[in-house]
């Protein structure tokens, strides 16, 4: 891909999320009650990345489609995963999500879930704006991704009270609570964007591993990024004791003393803050970092296979730019 | 309506009410995760009246239409008024329902938010089963009445924190909380049965005042009803301080004393157990029993005057008795 392709892609990326973001604050400027949708406002307008609307919108043109047809459901995809995020945030008793309080801290639980719920509601009529004669599909696909998020976090929640988690039940659960709302994005987007089926099923099968790929670099971020650039503490979640690609694959290959220094994470639910560099130095040598790597490299691989079936290279190279941003980000 | 009608409507009735039960226990019979499908078992096996999936039904047949094309929409409503009751119970801190633990006293909250979720995305999952080619219209009148509940939910809170609320924002309180999944039943089995546009707006109309009617009835019931069959504890609302339509009504014709002792309970946030027949001798002095009734009666006729564009008097008589038996109930 030429640089002078990558600079256009990332203009246009930059445009539209700025876009989105215009869009989103408009969702509840004047709706009413207020006591409803001003935290609604609040939520929305912390400055997320915006990947998903992006993603929705950027599918659509990688099949040919106008930004226009697929702006709704952009706005919508977003308000969706605000919905996961707000009442996950209750759920994990969360203070603080980018770098601002939590809803339920900033208010309280009963607005929380209540915002939450709305949320997810005004996401299913923006959604609505944007369906024409494929609505079922356009429906189907949305709401599968929302039946998935919900039993992935179920699954989560499941393995942070179990003693043994297999790298496969782990790959599973990512699968539904991660990569199935990016899955959708793909899906929604280049159905909107007018994608044959060959199209949407390649651009889908993009999605869904792309999504696998975005959650294990997430686990990655946590031990590996830049601290400041991150935003949140490095090793957030061996302090949590949550069960992360690094870990569960760590535990798989441990032995003798660092196996035992292992299984006490799980069995004191975390670790304490002036542990996180022995763990990190434990990490590094089991080598299970580059595991995770090589990992997020075979599932890009298995992303970007099926887009051949794009016949217009320009198109591609939208979707090849989008995982190697996504993929590289060090937040 | 001939006695025998009726007898053929209730026998209809609680044929398909056991049907709904039947197929509402099977949403959730082999779905996985357990840990989430589990505890929507168990909040889905207790024995509600189904009257909202019974409308969609009834109101398909009313039509024309039969009960076939509408059974999935119907359990997909019953699945969307349990995810309300289980956000709701936390955000009320309830301890029971229909005579069980709460979803969140039995399990956590945590459970509670994320099978309430659930309920609502397999709620969708079921209405799409139904959806042919007018799955925009029904998808955008459930999505309707899906917001409006959420904005029904806000402004019922609002007014908890308020001294004064009118009785018109009472009724657009409760047209939003309870009227509009009343009406979007009405409007949904209305059109899968293949009603023309004409009957669909006299029945979603039906809908919404029998909505309205079903709300006060239920406000009345708290203070008259018999406490055995009620299932619950006479007056729970003047327990609790709520601003029901009888409270509100009682407040606006109150003068002197009377008007101080509805104030105290707006000032205590409600009232003591031993206060109850205080002030249902109260609401018997200000008329507020009889004004409900009115009320009642006036929101019932609303909901019938419509109807005339029902040609075929069996269709149309369903809806009438419908109407009677939700507004003659005794719990």
């Amino acid at each position: 891909m030429k640089r002078s392709e990558q600079k256009i892609f990332s203009d246009i990326y930059e445009k539209e999320r700025k876009n989105i973001n215009t869009r989103l604050e408009n969702v509840f400027k004047k709706r009413k009650p207020r006591s409803l949708y001003g935290p609604s406002s609040y939520i929305i307008s912390s400055s997320g990345k915006r990947l998903r609307p992006l993603l929705v919108l950027l599918t659509a043109k990688s099949v040919g489609g106008k930004f226009d047809v697929a702006y709704n459901a952009a706005v919508a995809v977003e308000l969706l995963h605000n919905f996961t995020l707000v009442h996950d945030d209750i759920m994990d008793n969360a203070d603080k999500r980018r770098g601002r309080l939590t809803l339920h801290k900033k208010y309280d639980e009963s607005t929380a879930i209540l915002v939450g719920d709305s949320l997810l509601s005004i996401a299913y009529e923006y959604l609505l704006k944007d369906c024409k004669d494929n609505s079922k599909n356009i429906f189907t696909s949305f709401t599968n991704g929302l039946v998935e998020v919900c039993e992935g976090q179920a699954l989560d929640t499941e393995f942070e009270h179990r003693r043994n988690v297999s790298l496969d039940e782990y790959l599973l659960m990512i699968k539904m609570k991660t990569a199935s709302m990016i899955k959708m994005c793909c899906e929604i987007g280049s159905s909107l964007g007018g994608g044959n089926n060959e199209n949407i099923k390649a651009i889908t099968l993009y999605g869904l591993n792309l999504g696998i790929a975005f959650q294990i670099q997430d686990d990655l971020l946590d031990i590996t990024a830049d601290e400041e650039k991150f935003g949140k503490r490095i090793g957030g979640d061996l302090l949590e004791g949550k069960k992360t690609y690094l870990f569960i694959k760590a535990l798989e290959k441990a032995e003798g003393e660092d196996k035992k220094a292992l299984l006490k994470v799980i069995d004191n639910k975390g670790i304490r803050i002036n542990q996180i560099n022995k763990y990190k130095s434990l990490y590094q040598k089991l080598n299970v970092i580059d595991d995770a790597k090589e990992s997020i490299n075979y599932y890009t691989k298995r992303a970007l296979k099926p887009l051949y079936v794009i016949k217009n290279e320009n198109d591609r190279n939208i979707l090849i730019w989008l995982a190697d941003i996504m993929l590289k980000r060090n937040k």
